[in-house]
C-alpha cells in the first residue's frame, strides 16, 4: 500500500530530483512535480488511465516526504514513527477528474498535507495542465497510523505530531467531502460480480502487499465493458478497509444506478457502487464511481 | 502492439519533448531519452520490473519516430506507409538485462534503426545508468510491415524505403542474435500451465489490441513463483506470431530446464521456455528466458 514501504534509501542523493522537476513551493508547504504523459500511460481511448493519474499522485506523495527530509530510517515513516514501528495507511480517497491528459501532455501535480480529525492526516492534490493551467484533477485522502507488527491502528504519538505538524497547511480540502455513505454491496444487490481475481507478481510492492492503485483496476474489472467504452470516469470515492497480500483471492462487485443497464449507449450520467472483497466475504475496498458520456471521436471504432 | 497506433497528433508542439529530455544525437541517427525511475515502476524486489524496462524501450521508439518527423498522417507510420495502409509490427525481441535500476535512478536510453534482411527493420536500444555510464540493458528487435486492412505481411515498397533508409545506421546489432531455435511447448512438455488469462481493460492500446509489453506479464504468470522470488531475469528472447485482442483468452506455458524444479532455492542459473497461446492452440508468442540468482538483501523476507 502507499507509504507502507520502509527501506533504507540507497544513497543520500536520491533526495534530490535529478531533473529538478519536483520541488517545494509556497513557503515550503506544497510539493510540486511535473509529469510528461508517456505512450504506455494512455489507454484504449487515447487518454491517460485513472491508474496513471493515481500513480502520479502516489509518486508526488512519496517525493514530498523524501524532499521534506522526513524519511526517518524508513520510507514514508518519520524517524519517530520508525522507532515506534508505525506506518501510514490510507483509509479514504476521493478523486474528481475534470479532464484526462493525453500522450505528450505535461501535468503539474501539487500536493500538501493537513490535520484530519484528532488522529489523521489529510493529503490533497491539485493536478493542472502545465501549459494552460487548466485544472485536470483534484484529490483528497485521509491517512492514519498503523503499527506494522500488530497491524492495528494507532493514535498519533506526541513525538510524531511534533515532527509532522510543521508541515500541515491550514486550508480547506481541495474537494468538499462526499459524505454520502458508501453502500455495502452483496450478491443480491450487485449487478455484476467478477470472481477469482488474484495479484500478478508485478502487482506487489516491496512489502509483497498489493499496491492500492491496483485495487482500482480490480474494481473496474466488474464494471460492464459498455461503461468503460462509452463513459469516462469523472469521480471516485474509495474506502480502504483491509490489506491484501499476494495469496489473496478477490471478488469485485458492481451495481449500476441512474440508467437502464441494457442501454448504456444512450445513458447520460451513470453512478456505480463497488465492493472488493475476499472470497470469505471480508471487505477490502468499498467504492462509488460517477461517469459521464465520452465525447465521441471520429476515429472511435475504426480499429480493425 | 507497438507502433500499431495510428492517430493524428493533437498539436504540432507534441513533437517537442517538453523537458528537453529526448533528443537526436550522433549525426542525427541516434535518439536519446532519459527516464527517472518512479516509485510505481519498481516491484516486490525493489528494482524496476522487466515491464518497466520494456515500456521505456517502447516510449523511446515512438519518440524517435516522432522527432524524426516521420509521422505521416498516422503514428509510427511514414507518409507513404499511411497512403498504403501499412503499419509496423514487431516479430522478434531480444533483451539482455545486466542490472535493473531502482527508484530515483536515472537511465539514459539510446535507440537507432538499421536494415534487417530485405524486408525488415532492426531497432536496437542501449540503456545506461546516466550517472555512472554503466550499461544496464541491451535490446534488439526486428520489425516488418503489415497491411492493416488485410492483416497480411507486406514487402517494403520502394517509396517507403526511400523515406526510412536515410535513418538506417550501418552497424552491428547491439546484441549478437541468439539463433537457437525457440521450442514449441505443448501440454506434455510444459511444466506449468496457466489458463484463462484475459486482457484487463487497461491492457488494451488505442487499437483495442493488447500492447505487446503486456504479453511479458502473461508469460511470467506461468513461471513458478520461486523463480520470481529468488532469481532475476537476465535475458529474454521473444517471437511474436499473432495479434491478440480484447476478447482473446490465453494460456501461458512454461518449461524449466537447467535445474531441479523442486529445488529452485539452491539453483544456479535457470533457463525457461515459454509459450503464450490462444485456447484453440494458435501460437501468440514463443519465448525463452534466462535467470540468475538474486543477490540476497538483508531486508528480504522481513516484511510482515
Amino acid at each position: 500500500q502507499w507509504m507502507m514501504l520502509d527501506w533504507k534509501p540507497r544513497r543520500s542523493d536520491m533526495l534530490v530530483d535529478p531533473f529538478g522537476i519536483g520541488r517545494i513551493v509556497q513557503d515550503g508547504l506544497v510539493f510540486r512535480q511535473n509529469f510528461s504523459i508517456r505512450s504506455y500511460e494512455i489507454g484504449a481511448d487515447r487518454s491517460a488511465s485513472i491508474e496513471t493519474v493515481m500513480n502520479h499522485l502516489q509518486e508526488t506523495a512519496l517525493n514530498h516526504v523524501k524532499t521534506a527530509g522526513l524519511l526517518g530510517d524508513g520510507f514514508g515513516s518519520t524517524p519517530e514513527m520508525f522507532k515506534k514501528n508505525l506506518i501510514w495507511v490510507v483509509t479514504r480517497m476521493q478523486v474528481v477528474v475534470d479532464k484526462y491528459p493525453t500522450w505528450g501532455d505535461v501535468v503539474e501535480v501539487d500536493t500538501w498535507v493537513s490535520q484530519s480529525g484528532k488522529n489523521g492526516m489529510r493529503r490533497d492534490w491539485l493536478v493542472r495542465d502545465s501549459n494552460t493551467g487548466e485544472t485536470l484533477t483534484r484529490a483528497s485522502s485521509v491517512w492514519v497510523m498503523m503499527n506494522k507488527l500488530t497491524r492495528r491502528l494507532s493514535k498519533i504519538p506526541e513525538e510524531v505530531r511534533g515532527e509532522i505538524e510543521p508541515y500541515f497547511v491550514n486550508s480547506d480540502p481541495v474537494l468538499a467531502e462526499d459524505s454520502r455513505k458508501l453502500t455495502k454491496l452483496d450478491d443480491k444487490t450487485a449487478d455484476y460480480v467478477r470472481s477469482g481475481l488474484t495479484p500478478r507478481w508485478s502487482d506487489l510492492d516491496v512489502n509483497q502487499h498489493v499496491n492500492n492503485v491496483k485495487y482500482i483496476g480490480w474494481i473496474l474489472e466488474s464494471a460492464p465493458v459498455g461503461i468503460m467504452e462509452r463513459q469516462k470516469l469523472k469521480s471516485m470515492t474509495l474506502e480502504y478497509r483491509r490489506e491484501c497480500g499476494r495469496d489473496s483471492v478477490l471478488q469485485s462487485l458492481t451495481a449500476v444506478s441512474g440508467c437502464d443497464i441494457g442501454n448504456l449507449a444512450t445513458a447520460g450520467d451513470v453512478e456505480c457502487q463497488h465492493l472488493l472483497r475476499l472470497q470469505d466475504g471480508a471487505e477490502v475496498v468499498r467504492g462509488r464511481t460517477e461517469w459521464s458520456s465520452k465525447t465521441p471521436t471520429t476515429t472511435w471504432g475504426t480499429a480493425p
